[in-house]
C-alpha cells in the first residue's frame, strides 16, 4: 500500500465497438491506424480502470481488450502467484464492447462485479457468463441514485442517462433516448473531487447538465463527431442516434451542450473508428481549442484528493 | 488472387484459454511473459488461421484475442472500406478461448459459421451471439465425418476426439473422454495433402492414430506437460484430464503416442501458461529432440500442393 491518496484514473480503451482499427474496416482511421507510421496509435475498446491508493483498481466496463488492456499497463500486473490489482469491476451497459470482457475475468480470482438488475439479467440470461464462478465473483444488483463503495473508500453513484438497450437485444426498432436500467452513467466522490464517467449518452437535458456541472473530470461519449458520419464515411447505414450515441458537434451535440458547464478536465472517451478526431485536423483542433481533451489508451487522469 | 496454390497455415494464437501471460497468473512463465527482455514472448488464446490462395482465409476457432490477432497478422487485413480476408470460422468445442471472438466478428460482415449442431445450441443458448447478423452470417451445422468446403477448393471433415462439455455448462463432475459432437478434430486436405487441427484431445486411442497416421502436419493439443502441472505450480486445483486435456509428457502422453505415427509436421497448439516447454530447458528440449515443434502466435505452416 502507498500513503499517498489521491483519485487516479487510467484510460484502458479509448475507441467505441469494434476499436480502432475495426477488423473488417478499411476506413481513412482504420488503415492509418495499421500503419505504425502514421502517428494514429491503434485504440482498444471503452474502459477506464480506477483507483484512489494505486494498488486496488476498479474497471469501468469490461471490454473484449481486457487482457491485452491489462498487459499493456503495469498497475495491473500480479503481484504474487494468482493476483490482481483489479477488485471491482463495474458495467454501464450490456453493449458487447462494454460486457464481453466477463468472459476474460474467469479464472477463480475474487471480483465484484456492479451491475443495475436490468443488466444482470442480460448475464444471467447467457449462461457463458457462467464462466464467472460465484465462490469467487460476487455480483451486486445496483439501485440508481444510491451510492456505494466501488472500492474502500472510492463512492460511486449510478445514475440513468439516455441510450438503448444492446443492439443483441433489439426486437424490432428499439426505444431511443430511453432513461433506466439500461445505460447509465457513473459518479465517483473520493474526499469531494467529483469524476463523472459516461461513456454511453443519447441527450444532455437540463437535469443532467445540472448533475454534473462543477466536475472535476468528465469522461464523455465521444462516439461520432456528426451525426450521419458513419453513412457519410461509407461504412455504414446507422446514425449515431440511432446506435443510442449523440454527435459531438452541432447545436444539439455533446460539444455545444458540455461547453455551457464549469468542468476542469473534459474527456471524450468511446471514439469510434470513424470518428475524424482521432487524426489532426479541424474537427480535433476545435475540441482543443474549447478545451476538450481526446481520450488515448493509457491516458492518465489523476489528481491529489488532499489539496 | 495469386496464381500460386499451396496449403497455408497461420498460427493466430498458440497458447491454451487465459493466453500467455494471464490476467492474474504470477507463475515464472507469466513473469517472464511480462518482460519484454526475458525472451519469453506473450502468446495469445488458441486460433488457427488457414489459406489455400493466401487471399481467403478461415479461422479455426475464434479466440477472445481475434481482434489483435487480426491487427498483427497483415494478411487479414481488410483491402477495401469494408472488407475481410476471412471468409469462413470453424469452432472446434465450446469453450471460450475457442466461441467468445465469435462476439467481436459482428458488424454486418459476410461470414461462413461451421460448427457441429451440439457447438450451434451453445451459441443458440446465449443471446449475446445474437450480435452475428444472420442476414451476413450464415450458420452451417456439420455433420461428423461428412466432409465439406472449409474455403473453396479445401476440404474439411470434423471427427469426434475425446473431451468434455464447456467449464460453464458443467453440471456437477463431467464426463471426461466424452466423445461425441462436443470436442471435435478438423481433418483438412488439399490435393491429397493432409493437415489435422486438433487443439483439445483427452486421449489418443488406436483410431485417431490410424486416422491421422501419414499426416502432412497435425496441430496438437500441448495444454499442460504433465497431468498435474497446475496443481504443482500452485495455480489451481485441475489435472489436464480434468480440463478435458491429456499431458505431453509420461506413457499415457501425447508425445509417446503421436511418437509412434509417421507425421511430417508435429506442432503443439494450445498451450496452458503454466506448461514448461513454453521456455527453454529440459522439457522443451525433449519435444524438439524427438521432431516435435512449439507453436507460437505468427509461426507458418506452409506448404506447396503441387509438387
Amino acid at each position: 500500500m502507498t500513503d499517498s491518496s489521491g483519485f487516479r484514473g487510467l484510460v484502458l480503451g479509448a475507441a467505441a465497438g469494434g476499436g480502432l482499427p475495426q477488423w473488417n474496416c478499411g476506413c481513412q482511421n482504420c488503415r492509418l491506424a495499421r500503419d505504425p507510421a502514421s502517428g494514429v496509435r491503434p485504440q482498444s475498446q471503452s474502459s477506464l480502470a480506477v483507483s484512489i491508493d494505486g494498488d486496488n483498481w476498479a474497471i469501468l466496463n469490461a471490454s473484449p481488450d481486457i487482457r491485452q488492456q491489462m498487459i499493456d499497463n503495469s498497475v495491473l500486473h500480479p503481484r504474487t502467484l494468482r493476483d490482481s490489482p483489479v477488485k471491482s469491476v463495474l458495467i454501464t451497459n450490456g453493449d458487447i464492447d462494454h460486457l464481453a470482457g466477463l468472459l476474460i475475468l474467469r479464472e477463480k480470482q475474487p471480483l465484484d462485479i456492479f451491475v443495475t438488475a436490468a443488466i444482470g439479467e442480460i448475464i444471467d440470461d447467457n449462461p457463458v457468463f457462467r464462466a464467472l464462478d460465484p465462490a469467487f465473483v460476487r455480483r451486486h444488483a445496483i439501485v440508481l441514485e444510491q451510492p456505494f463503495a466501488l472500492l474502500p473508500g472510492l463512492e460511486a453513484r449510478l445514475f440513468a442517462v439516455p441510450g438503448k438497450v444492446p443492439l443483441f437485444m433489439e426486437d424490432g426498432e428499439p426505444e431511443l433516448q430511453l432513461e433506466g436500467e439500461q445505460t447509465v452513467g457513473v459518479e465517483l466522490k473520493v474526499r469531494g473531487k467529483r469524476v463523472y464517467y459516461i461513456p454511453g449518452c443519447a441527450y444532455v437535458g437540463d437535469a443532467l447538465k445540472a448533475r454534473i456541472d462543477g466536475a472535476d473530470a468528465l469522461l464523455f461519449d465521444g462516439t461520432v463527431f456528426t451525426d450521419d458520419e458513419m453513412i457519410a464515411t461509407g461504412v455504414g447505414q446507422k446514425t449515431g442516434q440511432r446506435m443510442g450515441h449523440m454527435a459531438i458537434s452541432g447545436p444539439e451535440g455533446s460539444l455545444a451542450a458540455l461547453s455551457e458547464l464549469d468542468i476542469a478536465e473534459k474527456i471524450y472517451v468511446h471514439i469510434n473508428n470513424t470518428n475524424p478526431i482521432w487524426r489532426a485536423g479541424p474537427e480535433r483542433a476545435a475540441l482543443e481549442e474549447s478545451g476538450f481533451q481526446i481520450g488515448y489508451d493509457g491516458m492518465e487522469i489523476d489528481f491529489d484528493t488532499n489539496t
